[in-house]
């Protein structure tokens, strides 16, 4: 293992507040990228001193979403550790261009971001919400596919960093409140897509945001919780599409298009691995902008 | 006019339960068929003496839903009179087979149907929830794709008519309530569609029918209103889709379908003209096997 | 080893013209079923005694075709054989309901029509040419989609078999030489989809039965070789699209729809093991309909 | 009338090469902008004063392609011409950034190159020939979608001009006869899609340029003629699309991406009025880049 990184899920773990029970001592995280140290018989795509990565559903190699399988950092030890033996099925190739660092952003982040913006195109508008690693690769790929980008934050500083990414609006939700409007306004009807990564009472100001006949993508885990007005919803002709990370196929379709486009990851804060309780405790207060890596 | 059909919606119209006020003496109903009897200038699409039938969306002609119009029943005056004055772009041929009472059957309810089944495919597993005017329509046209149908209702002789259709599972929903559990055990796994009608409660059966990776087509006003947990949502990572009827383009391609393959709408029952109340009160009361029709 | 099966290529293949050089010795088919004997080591796909049948392309697992990779019976060791060692990913299981005969046609024949009939619904009309293997397929799979079906043929034999499986037409190529201006009047405009098989003259007469607009699907090698006329094409708007059998994944979904519709393959005539050779002088002299198939 | 362009199909027309009989004093050109004069009862698409833009198929509203009807400059006059009386179906309003110079390039080519790049995104790669108004449109298009572009083209000066475009690579076909076997090896394999112009010879070299699986996207009448070697398509496991321009739909799905995206047609030369017949001189010797066009 050379680097792993932290997603909201793995907060909700360690602190015990995630909605599965986890075996007392299991070893936290479910993104990370390494070096092949050794392989077993048989294995046939990767060789001893392979740059990899792993996908966050080991299970789901091509095709529609199967189900939930045997995660790790819940029902499998994660990446939080310095040797893991990994089914060569639950593996990609690191993009050359990445660092460990960078390639352990992708299994959770990028891919769910990547799954959330796919079928945007030029002639699109995608509101992405805060700075977090899902927003800001979300950002990355609909600009990538030429698409407009509008974002939320609550700071000058992240709304500077969102534009030079490419947003062309920045909303601040703390000065206002029904950014959902404001965005329905700066769109002339709405955003084709919203990223909706589920934070308390978001998902209401994204029904206003949506264009007619638009799409919401639904992602991760809603620690708030709640529920959806459908009356609301339905008079908005939308979609709400939940995005469970995605496929090693996506997974390999994403990581052609990094590779042609030189993207980079936006890494937050990169800790050592002995300060990992210091990481997530700066996942937890924030501000953040992009990831938060460990390197191993 | 020859032949005009209820919906959900007219009920709560004409019942004053409707979610956006009506002007007084507003003539009801969205949805009828007849024959040109004059043109203005300029008309090129029909002549006189051609069977049309009219569009629930006036003005969607085509591509992806604009926004909610000016609909009939509503914000203009409806079907249910002896002679309208019609732009030509808001209507559309009569397939040669169908009466005017069939074809009075199509704009709102097998075009919401329709919507809600397109992309089905052999191999895969339909929910609907009934016998009113969609779900039969929905159940005939995922038949026509090949699809497998699974259909709930509370009476053994709507299952058998069901049945009849192509059903091959009917589920009592009087009997069975958690009747989504129950489909996802005849699916091995969940429905890939379920055409939600949105009855009190239905929406959380439907999350418990859908598979994972599954659609929910969303039909209608939800009388009932209500809620919808985003987190068991989630957990199944499913879609809610808004089906708000479809373009003119797509009513279109729906009749080619029906011409190609002779379908018959399902008609509950036909009422002369003058019987109007009658039908509504029977509309109500139920129980329903297909669509309510006035003829004129 | 239990059954195996011949497709056009194999004909070219074992009569040495074929394009590609064989070497001398070349275990012949590319198509073939059996029962798992033994398993190495990290094998988790199949136990003993599992039922499974080979995939064409054996590591095109799921995407869009990589490229021409190293196939049974050309480059390796073919399916005509007692034993056979295979990697686990080259392989899926048998659909409970089919026999290792019927098994035996689907890799190549089955999945091509699968192939080049996807995307096709209830309101399109498809041909199909002759009854060989892959069009009795074809016909197959687009009316479980619901869609109308056309054929041609040169008996009236054949031409009831066809019908009973649900063609709408069979136009006689012998007597009806122009049959593609046939079709096009029978469809009122052209076949939304052709099944080209790549006879002789057989590419002329597709332009001339597809549909503006329409797509003709190119399966297999064309031992008639031969050019195409690109304006007379160009004309008539179509789409040309090289089948190239599909994915492991692909032939799961198909294994889905065919056990759900409970489809039974076309079986011609099946031989016995040691009369290979009498197969495939069968398969060469004609008429067939559907597949050869040798039991070991 | 304010401004008309150039297409190779005018230039056909005028010097009697054209496939279909032109009437004696048929007024010429496809592509037109202006300013509306009048407007005849029941107009409602248009007031006087917008600035609008002629369909090339004036029927073609939505959908799949119909069928070839009666288009301006071969079946009816064309837009070289001070005054046209046209259907208001016929027309789409001119983006608020465009002269109108540039919205008469719009019609024909801009949105044949937009229907040939659809579905294009990151991670593709795709090939224009030469740099003429289709291909110029093409390498905008891709670019705004996020492909990588290349191109080929004659002089240095032009290899320029596609590079400050965004063309990744550029392949001087003159000195590398054989560009096709150039471009997949720059490519790793191929371009995932060949916008196919039909020059003389070109298809052969788009087969050896395009991926496995790939498109070629085939645009125009090929004056070269001639045919293509069926099975060296075929083992390339290609498509061929015809591109029969697009939709007045597609049009305004077009416009709604060049406004988002300020894009900015690329204008070879503008002509006046009087000078028409230099125009078409020009545009038969060439060089050209990008659209010929003419003022009023």
């Amino acid at each position: 293992m050379k680097a792993s990184s932290l997603n909201a899920r793995d907060l909700l773990i360690v602190t015990g507040r995630y909605s599965v029970d986890i075996a007392p001592g299991r070893v936290p995280l479910s993104d990370g990228a390494g070096v092949v140290e050794a392989v077993g018989d048989g294995v046939s795509r990767f060789r001893v001193g392979d740059r990899v990565v792993g996908t966050f559903h080991p299970a789901w190699l091509y095709g529609p979403f199967p189900e939930w399988g045997r995660l790790r950092g819940t029902h499998r030890d994660g990446w939080l550790t310095e040797y893991l033996a990994l089914d060569e099925q639950s593996l990609v190739a690191v993009p050359d261009q990445l660092s460990f660092e960078e390639a352990a952003t992708l299994p959770c982040a990028a891919l769910t971001a990547w799954s959330a913006v796919s079928g945007v195109g030029p002639g699109d508008a995608l509101l992405v919400q805060g700075s977090g690693g899902v927003s800001v690769f979300a950002l990355q790929f609909a600009r990538l596919a030429g698409a407009r980008v509008l974002a939320t934050t609550s700071s000058g500083a992240k709304a500077r960093r969102l534009g030079a990414l490419g947003a062309s609006d920045v909303v601040d939700y703390t000065s206002t409140p029904e950014w959902g409007t404001r965005v329905r306004e700066l769109t002339g009807g709405g955003a084709d897509r919203v990223v909706e990564i589920g934070g308390a009472g978001t998902l209401s100001q994204s029904i206003d945001a949506v264009a007619h006949g638009g799409q919401i993508a639904l992602v991760g885990n809603l620690a708030a919780g709640g529920g959806m007005d459908v009356t609301r919803f339905f008079r908005r002709a939308a979609t709400l599409r939940s995005i469970s990370v995605g496929s090693r196929s996506d997974f390999e379709r994403m990581n052609k298009a990094i590779d042609r486009h030189r993207l980079r990851p936006a890494i937050d804060r990169v800790f050592p691995f002995d300060q990992a309780p210091e990481a997530f405790a700066h996942f937890e207060k924030g501000p953040r902008f992009g990831k938060v890596v460990i390197t191993h």
